[in-house]
């Protein structure tokens, strides 16, 4: 399957010019690695021409360099559509070199004109304080992806081509990545990717043979074994191996004709002919040397082709005359005088034949998803809403109520919402979305399955990082969508979250990338209901991991009930440019809140339950939550506390946006001390139940006024396959307890308080004696509801009156 | 490559017995799931019988029962060292059922007896308040892999094979887990196991198609496909396929003797012929129906054979008569009678074929590493001191001493201790581990490479999932290890981290697990000096991951040094149980302590540094740091403090362990309140220099007495591509910026003082511009070292004398 032809695909022009156009892009990514001053080398090389600190990375640099300029023909010839993916993203020089020449870079920064002046800030500015990163990254146009963080290159690119038909997404893939998780499993994204309504990814396997300090694995197996590997990943591999460029330009010409025929065969024949079935799509793997064209060797040791020159092959070019002269060679090797005239600007040969305007990687709207983004059409979640006619009296299960508003986003955006699962989105209970669509689905279909289909809008596979690189992918070209997860699981994807995070922050401060639509998580089947899985399911700490992250970009939202997690969703599906992350609970749970009291609640982001209180004025406590299980404990314990301590005057405050108690010097959605005060007073206790590791809460309040008043209950690693009411008496969160903290806080209570404090002891006790004993919670217990109509006993009845203050 | 005989594998005699020793573990599994009592079903099912709450997995468990009959069948046959790891771990019933059988869960909870009140406890237990995980977990004897969060099952597999060259690690891989990106590059760890010094992996694809509510991916290509991409990876697929038992039992024993016998073959031609080169190794591809031998279907639905038996496939016993009676049919359709005897103790003839004594895969010790785990022989770490005549005037490369200690920790131990890292060994400045040994390396070796070889001790792959998970399955199963990684990509193994810590906190309260060594990471190429990376690189937060789990397996250092490095490896390696993480520099640092001051330092865990101190007495202000960055920018700030401030007296504390900022009543290492107090002072202002994200050190210290006077300093998410010195100023971290935290925090400095403040302010902008002239820091702060001979001034020439309290 090696890329041949009968007659040279280009002739002895064609060739030229695009070794010219390679030849380009590889002078100005030395350039940028090397070079300070004297870019058109029109005097010889001085030490004070070269940068004193050598930072970036040559080795995989002539691969991109020479797929770009390749793709370029393919471009122009068929007036593709097509965006460029880098796994290797550390090559960015390339990168930029090749915005360089198509003009794009200077659209962008005008201060990077094209000429002499220009190339030396070109230079100057890479990899250079104040400057640009060293990889490909968010400041360089054409790009979604940096490549920073090896592994998300082939599942961006499926990301991307989903929902665009006329898009083709070309994936470089290095060798060194391939030996990567996320990357392994996503070959198998093509089960995943529908012809007739999705685009076409063409993965490119570089194979360069060496990673920072080592062989590869991909490098170092049979061409057979190679092969085969792909084949049973579904593509058809087409070879391109040598390291003389004539001979290789004419391979790859040649290989990508083939590839891009074979496209547009599968496209037809799925869209016109209505051939159903997974086509096997192309894939390329090109063997070329690593450092291909830089120095062969350096003080005795081979280079080229070797991982030696995966960073900066010429270390001492400041200090060491033969590493300087040797760098010149390298330089003048491209004969820069024919690729560049007078004043710097590319030759007018060269420049007719890069891709014009939008056509232009560098410049392809698709790689500034923002610019092509439409809004969501959203249908009023208010119509979703469950009656609550008393609060905390009849139950629902919060992600199945969601489901069916997200049911109909899909319906109304039937090209820009995709929801993913990792097999777990009936498990979410979010089934009701296959009211209206699909799973997707490419492989084979079996009589007895249930609502899979090509180009289904629900999309689910059992790797977390499959589902969060196809989001990333399809958010950063614009368009909308929903990851649903086991929260103890979204943690597999921690580090991709980062990634996506400094993506944003990046791009935030870049004017011309154009705002995206949010990362959206649900996390449910949380660490209080994962009751039959056990402690291997149990970990809430996704949420520490995201408030490490910059505070412009991160919002973490805990609904307790069904019309708060619909309004809250709402938002977050209209918000640009964040990554938010919703935490609820899918088990019948109580409701609390009427749609419009929900809507207020969440705008304010948490507030006072007066309903729940037994004061509106100061209290002696407060107990505030934040989460489904802590609201429902928090609740039940201030049901007991009006029964039992009437004359306590109990504040009852709920957490929904847990960014709210940060200061709001620290946050954007943070309280002012004052507002902070007002809520949580200045000096009573504040008992809080959360739903994660308590000490997040007291890293976002410490510097608070009353932080030394608060007493945090939340998750403290204690799980196991228990009952939901075990749960959380394992982690001392449970009603009995918290009245337990309530009376170990407040000081003057009495004897009374005392009693009362002995007898919630006893009901912990009386409660795990029955669970294992029936095997099930207590039904007063997991029965519980607050009942409206009761009403305290007066004052005078007060059995604790000595408690007045 | 189906694997057929002319004539059966088993006789009918042999296939009678294996027959019903599968459907004895398969009843004991549905037993568990199910039954409250009435094990042996001696009276009909009754509502009571039934348990209240129904919480397993029954689809995968007959599949695992099926290959571990079979495997014993193997064990007893050829004697084999066979351990079993179960992917699909959540098929916990059947793990315990098989250990029940074989009399090992007897002998390990002696109150679960093999007569009939045994079984019965045996049942009620599973997944109930009180009892066991739903899931195979470190509770279950015989297994090292809890199976709960999918994708680990292979690459545990292969760490437990390297280094036991008579072991044969049996795994099952799910269908499902399969798709995880961790899964789909385990199958390349055979480009790193030797045949000669490591045991063997049979990996045992079980395709039933479905996942919790979908088909699975590989279930749904064609066979050759599958077949290709068994070969890519390297492996000679042996398929299995059917729904008759008798069938399949046929099969499966002529695959397991092929497999065996070629794995036997693979062995003899590497170990007594000399052969070289990566063989291909045996693999089963298993395709039997989800939930085989449960109901096929209930309330009108398929359910066997379908992702309706994932679970429980009756979800009414107890109150639905004919869900009850079905199961109470499902049940007999095992026949118990034949396979227990009137006690409840499994019949003789079945006794018989199970193996015997270690032999059983429940009882193998090398499933309780523990047991067979031999001390490291460790050379004295002092003799790797580099010396340190004066703090602060020489610089090392922490690391790269740490190497050489490293390199002899191999030679003194080549059968029991592995360093793993992601292609970056060298990078992290490890490279003289490689004088001692090689990189492991099966496939195939160029002349130009250096340092690769089967059986290297170093094992090198672009996966840290792989890393990680080899390295689990080493530690697992009693050897030594260390991880060495970049430190923003360990979050890539965040959710590894997890469960390894999970499955430590578990078997930690068994009685019968014996303690294995700890699981240690050195994370290097650390925020600070990932300068040359850009932000992609620079994340410190897996210190704060970590710092989540429980308490009385994480342990958290930051040596500030080199000497300081050797003192916290040295007892790391002697740990056991823990996770360890060490955060080390690799650029030429000062040091600070020579090894006797560094040993003393490090078994403190933190301490007041009296050399760059200006007083032994109470001071004015702390400056406390932790980490090597930190450290230095305190000691400058420190040099500063005591030239332009002398009258004010200043403590310098440094942590390397942060454990020790927690009360004690949190962490076995934390501090007391007085100990506390009496370094950090109860009021004085404490200016913490920090390496990662500063609200850990307030999360730690927070119930300290004097946490309202802290003031942390630390990476806020401010980085790119540019200077050391740029990095700590980004983020307010340098030491002109700590010297202007003093001014702002300690009271009554007077005007001198303010003078100083604008000066550092300005030296701020003075460094930022040099830096962004000259594209490197200014020597002067680059080349600072702190003079031992300075003494200050006499107070009467202080300038500050103002400042005398």
């Amino acid at each position: 399957m090696t890329a041949q032809a009968l007659s040279p695909t280009l002739s002895a022009d064609e060739l030229e010019l695009i070794d010219a156009y390679w030849r380009a892009a590889n002078y100005l990514s030395v350039g940028q690695i090397y070079l300070l001053d004297n870019p058109l080398l029109r005097e010889p090389l001085a030490p004070e021409h070269v940068k004193p600190r050598l930072l970036g990375h040559w080795g995989t640099t002539p691969g991109l360099n020479l797929v770009y300029a390749h793709l370029n023909r393919i471009i122009r010839d068929r007036d593709a559509n097509i965006i460029y993916i880098t796994g290797p993203g550390h090559g960015g020089p390339g990168l930029v070199a090749n915005a360089y020449l198509e003009g794009t870079y200077s659209e962008v920064y005008s201060g990077i004109s094209e000429d002499t002046e220009g190339m030396r800030k070109l230079f100057r500015q890479f990899s250079f304080p104040g400057g640009i990163p060293s990889h490909v990254a968010a400041e360089t146009p054409g790009s979604i992806h940096e490549g920073g963080e090896l592994g998300y290159a082939l599942v961006h690119a499926y990301g991307a081509a989903f929902d665009n038909p006329d898009l083709v997404v070309a994936c470089v893939i290095g060798d060194g990545e391939a030996e990567t998780g996320p990357l392994a499993a996503s070959w198998h994204s093509n089960k995943f990717l529908d012809p007739v309504t999705d685009g076409a990814v063409l993965p490119i396997l570089h194979l360069n043979g060496y990673k920072i300090a080592n062989p590869t694995v991909l490098a170092r197996i049979p061409q057979e074994e190679l092969e085969s590997l792909m084949l049973g990943y579904g593509y058809r591999p087409i070879t391109v191996a040598g390291d003389d460029p004539a001979n290789v330009h004419q391979q790859l010409a040649t290989a990508f004709d083939e590839a891009f025929d074979q496209i547009a065969a599968i496209q037809r024949a799925a869209r016109l002919d209505g051939e159903a079935g997974r086509p096997l799509w192309p894939m390329v793997v090109l063997r070329t040397p690593k450092g291909w064209t830089g120095p062969r060797k350096v003080d005795g040791n081979k280079v080229e082709g070797t991982w030696r020159s995966h960073q900066v092959p010429l270390s001492g070019t400041r200090t060491n005359p033969e590493h300087r002269a040797q760098l010149e060679d390298w330089l003048r090797s491209y004969r820069p005088e024919e690729l560049f005239d007078d004043n710097g600007g590319l030759r007018p040969e060269l420049r007719a034949i890069a891709p014009r305007g939008e056509r232009r990687m560098s410049a392809n709207p698709h790689a500034n998803g923002g610019l092509l983004m439409r809004d969501l059409d959203l249908p009023s979640f208010t119509d979703y809403a469950v009656p609550v006619e008393a609060p905390a009296s009849e139950s629902s299960e919060a992600t199945r109520v969601l489901g069916a508003f997200l049911r109909d986003v899909i319906v109304r955006n039937p090209d820009r919402f995709r929801v993913m699962g990792p097999d777990e989105t009936a498990s979410n209970r979010l089934a009701t979305t296959l009211e209206a669509t699909d799973k997707a689905w490419m492989a084979e279909i079996e009589p007895d399955d249930e609502s899979l289909a090509p180009g289904g809008r629900v999309m689910e596979v059992l790797s977390e990082h499959l589902c969060q690189g196809w989001l990333e992918g399809y958010l950063l070209t614009g368009r909308h969508g929903l990851f649903n997860c086991y929260e103890a699981f979204i943690h597999i994807v921690d580090s991709m979250l980062n990634q996506h995070a400094k993506w944003l922050s990046s791009s935030r401060e870049l004017h011309w990338r154009m705002p995206i639509p949010s990362l959206n998580y649900l996390l449910t089947s949380h660490v209080w209901r994962q009751d039959h899985n056990g402690a291997s399911h149990q970990d809430p700490g996704f949420i520490d991991h995201v408030a490490n992250k910059r505070p412009e970009v991160v919002r973490v939202y805990l609904p307790p009930d069904a019309n708060t997690l619909l309004s809250v969703a709402d938002h977050c599906l209209r918000s640009r440019q964040y990554v938010n992350v919703i935490v609820a609970g899918k088990q019948p749970a109580l409701n609390y809140l009427d749609m419009d009291s929900a809507i207020a609640h969440c705008t304010r982001g948490l507030g006072i339950w007066e309903w729940a209180s037994t004061t509106t004025a100061e209290p002696d406590v407060v107990l505030a939550c934040a989460g489904d299980i802590p609201t429902l404990e928090t609740v039940a314990a201030a049901d007991i506390l009006r029964r039992r301590l009437p004359g306590l005057k109990v504040r009852v405050v709920n957490v929904v946006d847990i960014m709210r108690l940060q200061p709001d010097s620290e946050h954007p959605h943070g309280l002012s001390a004052r507002d902070f005060d007002s809520i949580f007073t200045r000096d009573k206790p504040i008992i809080f139940a959360y739903h994660g590791y308590p000490w997040l809460i007291h890293r976002l309040t410490y510097r608070h006024t009353n932080h030394a008043q608060l007493h945090v209950r939340g998750f403290k690693e204690r799980g196991t396959t228990t009952t939901p009411f075990d749960m959380v008496m394992l982690n001392d969160l449970d009603r009995f307890h918290l009245v337990m903290d309530v009376i170990d806080r407040v000081e003057g209570l009495g004897s009374n308080a005392a009693g009362l404090r002995q007898e919630m002891a006893d009901a912990r006790l009386a409660a795990r004696r029955y669970t294992r004993e029936h095997g099930e919670d207590d039904p007063a217990i997991s029965g519980w509801t607050w009942d409206p109509d009761y009403s305290a006993p007066s004052l005078s009845q007060d059995t604790l009156s000595e408690h007045s203050r």
